[in-house]
């Protein structure tokens, strides 16, 4: 992409009404614009982030029986008054708004129910079962507060897939499947070093549920880490009791400040029970379907490793969600100059191979601004040519996440990049 | 796929609560699963569907110099308050709710005021026009009543393009463009041989929009087409010096029941001017910003389809659409017979060759069942296996929109596919 056709620039001041970094740098950077507290959209270079991240969820959740479908945003009362979790009193996050005829409607604020109510017309016998759908969908909470940019927003994007069993074994086993596809998700997205498989409060029906915990600075959660067993407990439950249970040893934890990127839970028969999603097994009797719900917030995702990599200049993305894989910079403002001319016919040649690669072609822009431009974006690869570069023998190439840059012939590099 | 493993089964009975033909035809087939009227979730097949229809359209604005981003659903008042656009008494279709301090928001009806707004943020100068950015989007409108499935969603998906130009002649260069990209879409989409520009009218800025109707009995419009000059007149403009401006003979005029399926504006100042959308020119006149609204229904488009080409025995899909290609059923109910280790050996290798094939290896249904329900889910090729094809020297391979079928030898087909 040419980045004089990209129309997002940068901005120099940090924005004054966002508290969060991530955020300030995802404004800053052109990826997003904000709406209002915890409300953004997505500009062309956040679009492609979340494209790649959703694509990477997408191949890990087809890996393990995943069926990709859509729910409505539209959430009619009856299946959430089943649960329980119509009221306002008790969930107090719902949008809700009306139909003409004066009809009470809510906004998604999670998924379980609009599942549940819609595999009732599709599961009858155990031939039906198991069944893993999930969707890629905005969700709606209404938040009172609304501070921590992409972390905790009223309007937010995630995958949701909720397992269908026969019963805890069949469980069980996809249960361990979705951990492994999950770590698989957060190791693809750049952020393994830093990611826990964390024990949580299970609610109602198991004993545990698990998170996903990436150690962040800017995470709400608190762990302590088990670095040799590669696990982790979320405070919440952290007790001797757990301790003896995970077999664990006090003196080998490590507290740290994390964020939740993912979370999946048993739900067993919370919500097949009251919304009667059952099925007759192989002797003809009627049990209920036994549940667990995977989610992973997608924007939360993304502020994330804005968090986790970004340093003083600005973001600095893994190879795998960038947005462009290169940036090559012209330091030449004339388009007659040999500087431009082959700047643009390594851009072409980049472009034919398929290389997503973002062009600064601008002519209004200095060096320095260029410069503090490309390392405020953070894509991976910089190539800068400039008169002074081609003298030296071809093209100055640094990676995003190191301060060592090296001169290539332009040879070699489109060689390398093909 | 295998059809054992797809959740959604059809059904043997058309919905009672359902008028329209093509939400009949899209719930019997498992496509979709209403949630309310006008709203309706898309199931794993639906999704299919929709992906192909999105990717077609993705590559016709990408083509045109389109920037994909993703606006907000929620939207706050501002923008809106300042073309008139806020107040329910000027527009009746908003979805509100409000945030927990009181402040009320709104759920996207359209997007003009949206992306003007945003777009307030990034251009300045002529040098940053023009500017072509769009989203895929969920739409939410609350309309009174909404009998006619997917074709007046209360929550639809829909594409929506807007154009930022710098004068009426750059706009109209790009309209031009549009007008071509559009009919692409509708000439991939199947829809070339019913789908005509329709010249509709302008509103305040423009004498005409062009809108793309498809001739179709489920159409809302009437519209008179001239077939030889290949173009339409919408019954809301069709006067007398309108067919003298177009230099249109009454006589050769036919009038049809159509569907919009998309359309194109020329929207001037209408925005820009309310919402102070300006850029410098090249002396440094500050000048307003020319815009252009360019909109498909998507889930709207997947309706016609259905209505277009839907015979009494279920969905007829051109391949472009289809969510898959082949459509393979075995008619042995034995996994153990040969039937069924030869059907088995095709799916194997057309997977392998990554031909999109759903596989009928339900053990539990008649050779009855299985024809039927192919002919409601409308696959374009219906490829059977059984004990009569093997002795005839291979399969029977039957288009979904002819009569005649022909046996084949598997070599043959596997030859032809792959």
């Amino acid at each position: 992409m040419l980045q004089s056709k990209l129309f997002s620039k940068t901005k120099k001041d940090i924005p004054a009404d966002e508290q969060a970094r991530n955020a300030q740098l995802l404004i800053q950077a052109g990826y997003v614009f904000k709406e209002m507290a915890g409300v953004y959209t997505l500009l062309p270079l956040g679009m492609r982030v979340i494209n790649k991240i959703e694509n990477i969820i997408r191949e890990e959740m087809n890996a393990v029986g995943g069926m990709e479908m859509k729910t409505s945003i539209i959430q009619t009362k009856d299946a959430w008054e089943k649960t329980n979790r119509w009221s306002d009193d008790v969930v107090d996050v719902w949008f809700k708004t009306e139909l003409k005829n004066g009809t009470q409607v809510g906004l998604s604020f999670t998924n379980e129910e609009a599942y549940t109510n819609i595999m009732k017309q599709y599961i009858n016998s155990y031939k039906d079962l198991p069944v893993y759908p999930y969707d890629f969908k905005e969700i709606f909470r209404n938040e009172a507060r609304s501070k921590s940019g992409m972390m905790r927003g009223r309007e937010f994007y995630w995958k949701a897939l909720y397992s269908f069993s026969k019963d805890k074994d069949e469980h069980d086993m996809f249960y361990e499947k979705a951990k492994i596809a999950y770590m698989n998700v957060f190791r693809r997205a750049g952020l393994e070093d830093k990611t826990y498989l964390t024990f949580a409060s299970g609610g109602t029906f198991a004993k545990y549920s698990h998170e996903f915990q990436t150690i962040s600075d800017a995470g709400e959660d608190i762990i302590y880490i088990d670095k040799n067993k590669n696990i982790a407990i979320n405070k919440e439950v952290f007790n001797d009791e757990v301790l003896e249970e995970l077999n664990i040893d006090k003196n080998n934890l490590v507290e740290e400040k994390a964020i939740e990127v993912g979370n999946i839970f048993s739900l067993a028969f919370k919500f097949s029970d009251p919304l009667d999603l059952n099925y007759k097994d192989q002797d003809g009797e009627v049990r209920p379907v036994y549940m667990g719900s995977y989610g992973i917030g997608i924007t939360r995702l993304l502020g994330t490793i804005v968090e986790v990599f970004a340093d003083e200049k600005g973001i600095v993305w893994p190879e795998s969600v960038a947005p462009f894989q290169i940036h090559l910079l012209s330091l030449s403002k004339d388009k007659e100059s040999e500087v431009y001319k082959q700047a643009k016919n390594i851009y072409d040649k980049l472009v034919e191979d398929d290389i997503e690669v973002l062009f600064d072609d601008r002519e209004n822009k200095s060096a320095g601004e260029k410069f503090s431009d490309a390392d405020l974006i953070g894509i991976p690869l910089r190539v800068v040519i400039s008169e002074k570069s081609l003298e030296k023998g071809g093209i100055e190439i640094k990676k995003r996440n190191e301060t060592e840059s090296k001169i290539v012939s332009i040879e070699d590099f489109l060689e390398e990049y093909k």
